[in-house]
């Protein structure tokens, strides 16, 4: 009976064997790829795990996600059947995306970045002091629902958009061939989509031409929701205004990117919300307690939505 | 009969004749200094008027700001008794001032200019990716409470401070002698005092010694609540880490000024809030009416406050 701590890439894996040891020091805890008892493993705590080897584990009873992004495990082709998947759902995680977006949609709101240049220039132009807005938040999950009801709460226009139908949803909310309509709406779009096949690539050219000229664009998803040329494309023809990033489809993003000099786009380094091993690893630990004692888990993954 | 504006500073007084004239037509309407017939003038609509010179007016019944801000009216010694002293307070207004200061708090929060200076260096730095906040509001009338309100919905710790003891207030409330109290909760301070001669210079040395050292200061409410050169030593001493200035002793701010090329310190042309003229006169001709009707003001002043 032990736990496997999956995770090839990450590099603050020290951390979390330490919360594991404190808080759980009965439990055997073993790292990949040094795991001597694969038939002992029954539940895995993985990110970017590769793909394949979680078949390697006999009696794995649960998989949890070390954040709360799932497609790099629904992604994987051969996922354990009947397994239970589950994410991490920390309200400290949904604060500080919220307050990171909130803070993308308001430099824009009240032009921060041209006041700064006035700065340097030594120029008082009081024109024209704010941009309307009426945001835009495609993927209303956990994340997604949270920013609607934060902007409702300021009393910011804002709209939905997701693949599926949401009878009684609390905000306005668009969905599948609704796109149009939503986007008419809006000069401020937010990505807070799962990564699915489905949505790779969402924000693309295709997409951008249909934003209201000039839309403003912030991408807090995962890297691959975006099509990295089609940005460039749209600022240069328009359609969009400046763009504010905080993942891409390599990190860190490499020196020669034309993202880093690009002056309408602003780099945060994937620290709009980072899951904190402080308040995942209890989360897990209680999954793990309440799989093997067969109490329903929380915060469990539909496998058929993939998010 | 007749309306009277007085507002010698005032660059857009085209602008309010016009839409003066739009809504009421039949209202004769001045502009000082070429004020034709003293005797007319029932109301006067004023924006740092000459002190002394209201008592020209001998049938004067009504004194409304062109603004949010009255102290340039109660600053006048010789200002007429017995004469109702209004304000404008614009929805639109406060939604924009309260933008304003959650942009400015969340950008201290996550860092925005630090993500800045590392993406003119193209450096990836995910180290401690927020700073942990909470809020004082120097002043919790319409503009305070209203910022107060918007940080409790997104759920940033706040609290208001005030001259005066306020029963059953709505947020955790500091009065007088209770500010060190209130300063210690805080590492983020904004000023939306009411200027009177109390809060003139409030700002100040003293103040910042006893902030918690390293606090992020706002000042959005007028330029003489704070004495500026001690805002540089404050900085220099790190009782101050930055500083968010929107109103100036001096306006424009002359280029020979400081702060234009003080790297903590981010500057904005008094455009947090601004008193749209088309939200003001149907308010200013609404409570004209209502004086000559004897009826109650809306938004007027209470003068023993000078707020």
């Amino acid at each position: 009976m032990s736990i496997a701590i999956i995770a090839p890439y990450k590099k603050d894996i020290p951390v979390w064997k330490d919360t594991f040891h404190k808080l759980a020091p009965t439990i055997p805890l073993e790292v990949y790829p040094e795991i001597e008892n694969p038939e002992e493993v029954e539940t895995v705590v993985v990110w970017q795990h590769p793909h394949g080897i979680l078949r390697d584990y006999p009696n794995l009873k649960l998989i949890c996600s070390m954040g709360s992004g799932v497609d790099h495990i629904v992604a994987d082709p051969k996922l354990p059947s009947g397994v239970p998947v589950t994410r991490i759902v920390d309200p400290r995680l949904t604060y500080s995306m919220t307050n990171y977006v909130i803070m993308g949609i308001l430099n824009y709101h009240r032009q921060f970045t041209r006041y700064q240049r006035d700065k340097l220039d030594k120029t008082w132009d009081m024109s024209s002091p704010e941009i309307d807005i009426a945001v835009g938040v495609l993927g209303t999950g956990q994340l997604g629902g949270d920013v609607l009801d934060k902007l409702a709460a300021i009393g910011i226009p804002a709209y939905g958009y997701g693949n599926s139908p949401k009878e009684g949803f609390r905000h306005p909310y668009y969905h599948g061939d609704a796109l149009d309509k939503f986007l008419e709406k809006v000069n401020v779009v937010v990505c807070l989509l799962p990564l699915t096949e489905k949505t790779e690539g969402f924000l693309n050219k295709e997409l951008f031409a249909r934003f209201k000229p000039g839309t403003y664009l912030i991408n807090v998803a995962r890297g691959k929701h975006l099509i990295e040329e089609d940005l460039v494309l749209a600022l240069s023809k328009g359609w969009i205004s400046g763009a504010l990033l905080d993942v891409f489809v390599q990190e860190p993003l490499p020196k020669e990117h034309p993202f880093w000099d690009h002056p309408q786009i602003m780099i945060t380094p994937h620290i709009a919300c980072i899951t904190m091993y402080e308040a995942a690893v209890p989360q897990i630990l209680e999954n793990h307690r309440r799989q093997l004692a067969n109490e329903p888990l929380s915060n469990e993954i539909d496998l058929s939505q993939g998010y």
